[in-house]
């Protein structure tokens, strides 16, 4: 028979982000294209020792559970953020979700009418983009510099367009892995209140910073919108993040916190699309981060020393000849580095080559709704281990070669 | 602020289904008002060996998978289907999702548009129905007897609405624990062939069946709808179902088969909607069923012994003073039974006065799309012990006296 799929799934097939992505996951290519934490690192026998305790101790865990997530779990976070982050929520201001991508797209089903204008801190992730494109919305680009999102930029958009949503990440956006200045986070939090914008606060990277600050210290510097807002009290900011990059992605297990009647909605939302994320896995975590043989900070701080070192390393090899013309600022934590190709090259075509010889990144045109991004690539730092980062990067630096020669 | 939420969501509020799912999940409830396994069932020490070797075997296990779900279950679930359930398809023809539920929304997602005409065996599972509405459908109840969907009725409703989808669940349907027979199997495939209606299949319940049957003797009896349409060739069949009634529902595992088409589509949306499942879980099923310590079809029928057992009883119980006016018919399989109050009583007044009692079920008018059914209630038999079915059968036997007594 013929299908019919509803008008909406076009913005599916046509991004090239799906046939890049299977790609770059070939076992065969050194990716930096991806968003992997380091596999080497994951805390596989804490893990373990989680998950017998919890099978072993009583079949209610193999049951189904609460659909906002299981309760001890919220509970912890709403802990932990009180000590870590100044922000002070109770564990029914949290849902807990599969990854910050289910947040984001729950967020933008109950929110997002077909023709609503969601403004986009620019450069973005590709997925969010998609997911507010699914819904009809109209995704506007809102450009950001090395202190953030600009608002001036920022005020031209809310009057031109008027927006229902601001998505944005303060902490080491991702692609670009700046990290919001003080000064900036009031701005955009003001502008938003004023003009009864929500705002979305992705801090799916905002554990992986790599000055020497204690986690008090460095939410004193950069608290995260959310806090300012009053942790869901002021009702202007949804605060999203997961597991994913500090403990394991496999957990799927992340979050969507903000004011009741906001988590409220979204948990009605999340019982439709899928009844509840595993509460399995919510249970070995909970029994992870409760156990006296693991410290989940003392965890990050090691994730963050090696992670820093694997950018040292990448920093040493984007100075070799082949990227001479290329430009970037080296971020503070995140991911990712966001780098500039010398002048007139195009990054698909960069891609096809580098391809070729067993390497792949992403492209920056993938993180702009509006075709630009040509000239930028997103390097992924925390998954290749030295190794391969000394050859992937080689080979991509042949293939600039290559091109730069041409020209 | 002032939240603008998007109009679609006021069909989430509106429904009763939060609310009384809610209260029936407090402890102190004998409850059969849920859709849950018996828990002292469940294959603890064969997970808990799962686990154990999957997570200390490789790290890859805690990185992100394969969005379209862990391929050597898909292609565990593509051999066994061949086997055991004359189903034919490779494992490019398999999504895998959280739970049933998440493949019904997917669909919904990728194929309806608002105002498009969804039929719907009548009556129906709760949270179906409200995924189909939260996408804009008009939802058609196409009414049922025991014998299944009745085609007439079918074709009416196909003549008056021009309608894009029928959900059906030809084996033990929810809530009616009808199991359709062969003549109306072919009937509705042809009838929905003829009009290019794709039919979802949910054989959510189909493995628990309590005739003296093989699985391939059950299976040439009542061969699935998908079989029947050539297991794909045929596109008008999409099959979904879940390891949250032969396993156990924390693991939140559930697929969707069909044509490559119609997969990759609802592949793309899953990409979207929470990038993928959790393939640590995906992987602990995948290591049990290949493990010789563990045989899924000998802990099926296992399952289905004592089930048969509970049923009985629950029987048994049915035939007290209390209960003579209620009518009923015996289901060969599945995990309810479906249930006629005496004349005049009301479902939803029932239940008040029941809870008051500590026992809980599910009202009727829940199962239908328009306010009919408040003359019906459904009984879970499957998760309640022996204990908890005497005692919350009998509480909810005086609530039903007090009712007849008064009028």
């Amino acid at each position: 028979m013929q299908y019919s799929f509803a008008a909406r799934t076009e913005v599916m097939l046509s991004s090239p982000l799906h046939l890049i992505r299977s790609l770059a996951n070939r076992e065969s290519f050194i990716s930096f294209a991806e968003e992997l934490p380091a596999e080497e690192l994951f805390p596989v026998s804490s893990l373990e020792a989680a998950a017998a305790a919890v099978i072993s101790n009583s079949p209610t865990a193999l049951q189904y559970g609460e659909p906002q997530g299981f309760l001890p779990l919220r509970e912890w976070l709403s802990e932990d953020w009180k000590r870590t982050k100044r922000i002070d929520v109770g564990p029914d201001q949290i849902l807990l979700t599969t990854g910050v991508q289910q947040a984001m797209d729950l967020l933008a089903r109950v929110y997002v009418e077909p023709g609503d204008r969601v403004l986009v801190e620019s450069p973005a992730s590709p997925g969010y983009l998609q997911v507010f494109k699914m819904q009809g919305a109209v995704v506007i680009p809102v450009d950001s510099d090395q202190n953030g999102l600009i608002p001036e930029r920022l005020l031209e958009q809310i009057e031109r367009t008027q927006p229902k949503l601001l998505v944005a990440s303060p902490n080491f956006s991702n692609p670009t892995g700046v990290l919001w200045s003080l000064e900036r986070r009031k701005e955009v939090l003001d502008l938003c209140r004023e003009h009864s914008i929500l705002i979305i606060e992705d801090n799916s990277y905002g554990d992986l910073y790599f000055e020497k600050l204690s986690q008090r210290e460095f939410t004193s510097l950069y608290p995260s919108l959310f806090a300012m807002d009053g942790s869901g009290s002021g009702q202007g900011v949804l605060y999203i993040g997961s597991f994913s990059k500090t403990i394991a992605p496999a957990l799927r297990t992340g979050w969507a916190a903000g004011s009741r009647p906001l988590i409220d909605m979204l948990a009605a939302a999340k019982q439709l699309a899928d009844w509840q994320s595993s509460t399995l896995n919510q249970r070995f975590l909970h029994n992870m981060l409760e156990s006296s043989a693991f410290d989940i900070h003392e965890h990050i701080k090691m994730l963050n020393r090696e992670y820093d070192t694997r950018l040292k390393l990448m920093n040493g090899l984007l100075q070799r000849p082949a990227w001479q013309d290329a430009s970037y600022v080296i971020p503070k934590g995140g991911m990712f580095i966001w780098l500039q190709l010398p002048d007139g090259l195009d990054s698909l075509a960069l891609l096809k080559c580098a391809l070729g010889k067993g390497a792949a990144f992403l492209p920056g045109t993938l993180c702009y709704p509006d075709g630009r991004g040509s000239g930028w690539i997103r390097l992924n730092f925390t998954h290749p281990g030295r190794d391969e980062l000394l050859l992937g990067m080689s080979l991509i630096g042949e293939a600039i070669g290559e091109f730069t020669a041409r020209s």
